[in-house]
């Protein structure tokens, strides 16, 4: 076996493909967002960000490095050891109680990473389940997959967004069997919600758990940033809420929202929680202000609602197809891979606008796409100028257009 | 279904069994190192730590806190996306190239702790070659395992350091299979350093893909800090190097070192890297910054050895059962998960000494131990404190002492 050659192999693949992935080499620069330095080949440029899911600019929000730059100095650099070992810090149970009160629940847990909290959560409430069945929405994240393949319990998918579907399904589950519904709030890649009060109606029906997955729901929707489950009312009928605090908080982790027996337990035998040194404190702490900011300001919600309709019109005078949904997320498709690279390395060259192609397998082949996340920070000009320079393109490729809006 | 009472059901087994965690709140404080704040029922005591995974206390150092401060301002709290979706800054860039030449490697790729970077470099290799086996030393750590587990190939145990089971195993397998040997360096809880060489021989022998867990040697062992395989010149002959950024260096995130080739397969292919946000820019920072200073400065290393000597010596001198090993980690062996927590209890609420109990799944039943992690920044007068209060709780508890070396 030459494994060299079939790495080797297996890359040249994905070039052929249009798949392989060229990562955009960064500076952030705080205060500035969206701007950023772009390095490439020793040269740096500025760019403009139309892609972060550091959706609300609270990665440079004040109060949000005040708390980090504080507890660096108190605290120090890492957490030093797992959560059990040495690794607790007052920071994360301050930011744990800060969760639960986020959500209405009794206890919250945190985890290194939005990827981990669904990987561990889903696959410890599966597996340790006697004979527990998932139920799972068709179009859910990889994370909530590999942790439920992980499991090994039975999985039974539900067409997306279908409470009939899973209706049906249910039914089909003896009564006893421990059921676990797992969904998402926002899908991120196509921007559409989830019909929460009737998937968990059918849930109640069944007697199954419940389990969200709010990760680009926290921060933006609902009268404290609880998510869209808050802003619906319905976080009360909700098992597990699981969030991030990478996105609209602006800073690092993942955590879920549940009965403090559920949270115990999970903390008790999730191996990805057990085994993992804890996030340093300085985030935790950097988390947590974000959190508390973001329950009493609305400004910053309200200005992001208004940046993404303001694009969103922009876009459809223009006839850029977008696919419409009523979140934040505005993916304009493209339908291939090479030209949706072709495009985004166009209006970063050109127009120093940093979009990055969206391909396989974090979409469907064929359903290629530009990913744009309208912030706050986006100013009128930041928007004409994408605007026009996309307009630009879709001209000068003979792009297909929708009938034009306006 | 009642999942409420399924929950406190096992979670009532577990403190039946004393294996039940209670976590420490610590405060720690930057600055004076081991010493942090204990928060306990409205109360905060200052207790000396001895059981961190800091192990140099490179989470105060001064130049790891520098470089933090300056990203934080240069760039803000976290990185906004995943590495693919604006998430790859230029610290994280930066940080990849430090770690390949810290092991001599052409290209090393970052992860949000060491448990996804074994998890999904482990699960991504196996499950990607084709028909690949995996010989998997007995006692590797649970985040191997897990990736392991969930690539689904076929795996083969061999015993725990023993390269002529490995060689037994890898010749009764066909010659043209992918053969994946995962190992560690030091093992975490015995302290015990696998025979790197032989195992290299053997796999060397069999064309087999050798891949070594070294999150408790790098920083600690070797002239530049890159392990006990840099100790013993053999960093060359391994195929992949995986370590942490949350122990020796004193801050956060997990990695591996390999050929460029491995390294953007995984990079391609591995699901727990492509969907999780990326490391925040100041932790990729503050961890370069360690790394830089641990490739030029020896005096932590030899610091840690000579206190980690001092320790054995003093409980030795005493009787206190310790396990033997060539590392820097001290098993002091209880065999009883109820016994270990009272120690820790009492050495906690006595002496302001701070040692977690061990026990089950990180050891298995029946070796409840407590774990010293001695480090530079122990002083004598720690040393003095904790071997004296071990004294008399093994004398106040009649516990057994091995025959007294002195």
């Amino acid at each position: 076996m030459d494994y060299q050659s079939f790495f080797q192999t297996e890359l040249t693949a994905l070039k052929d493909d249009g798949r392989y992935r060229i990562f955009a080499e960064l500076e952030r620069r705080a205060g500035s967002f969206p701007r950023a330095r772009h390095h490439v080949d020793g040269d740096v440029n500025e760019v403009t960000v139309w892609c972060s899911n550091d959706y609300l600019g609270m990665g440079q929000h004040p109060s949000v490095l005040a708390a980090m730059h504080e507890t660096l100095d108190s605290c120090g650099a890492g957490a030093g050891g797992t959560r059990n070992i040495s690794g607790t810090t007052h920071q994360h149970v301050q930011l744990e109680a800060e969760l639960a009160d986020l959500h209405g629940k009794e206890a919250a847990l945190l985890f290194t990473s939005g990827y981990v909290s669904n990987w561990a959560a889903l696959g410890t409430l599966a597996a340790r389940m006697p004979n527990c069945v998932v139920l799972s929405d068709a179009l859910n994240h990889a994370s909530m997959i590999e942790g439920i393949r992980h499991s090994r319990a039975e999985c039974l998918r539900f067409k997306h967004n279908d409470p009939a579907d899973l209706d049906r399904l249910l039914a089909t589950i003896e009564p006893g069997r421990p059921k676990l519904v797992a969904f998402e709030s926002v899908y991120s890649m196509d921007g559409d919600i989830a019909p929460i009060a009737e998937i968990l109606d059918v849930c109640e029906k069944h007697g199954a758990l419940s389990y969200i997955d709010e990760v680009h729901g926290v921060g933006l929707y609902g009268p404290r940033g609880g998510g869209v489950a808050e802003r619906e009312g319905l976080m009360d009928r909700i098992d597990v809420i699981e969030g991030t605090l990478g996105k609209a908080f602006g800073v690092m982790g993942g955590y879920i929202a549940a009965s403090a027996a559920l949270c115990d337990f999970v903390r008790s035998f999730a191996s990805g929680f057990i085994f993992s040194t804890a996030l340093p404190p300085a985030i935790a702490a950097g988390a947590c202000a974000s959190i508390r900011h973001l329950k009493v300001s609305t400004v910053e919600r309200t200005q992001h609602q208004e940046r993404v309709a303001h694009v969103r019109r922009r876009l459809d005078a223009m006839g850029i197809p977008t696919l419409d949904n009523p979140s934040h997320i505005i993916p304009i498709m493209v339908g291939d891979a090479h030209k949706c690279k072709m495009i985004s390395d166009w209006l970063l060259e050109h127009h120093g606008i940093y979009v990055q192609p969206i391909n396989y397998p974090t979409v469907p082949m064929g359903t290629e796409r530009l990913r744009i996340t309208p912030s706050p920070v986006h100013t009128d000009g930041d928007i004409d100028r994408l605007v026009t320079a996309l307009s630009e393109i879709w001209s000068q490729c003979a792009l297909a257009r929708r009938a034009m809006a306006a």
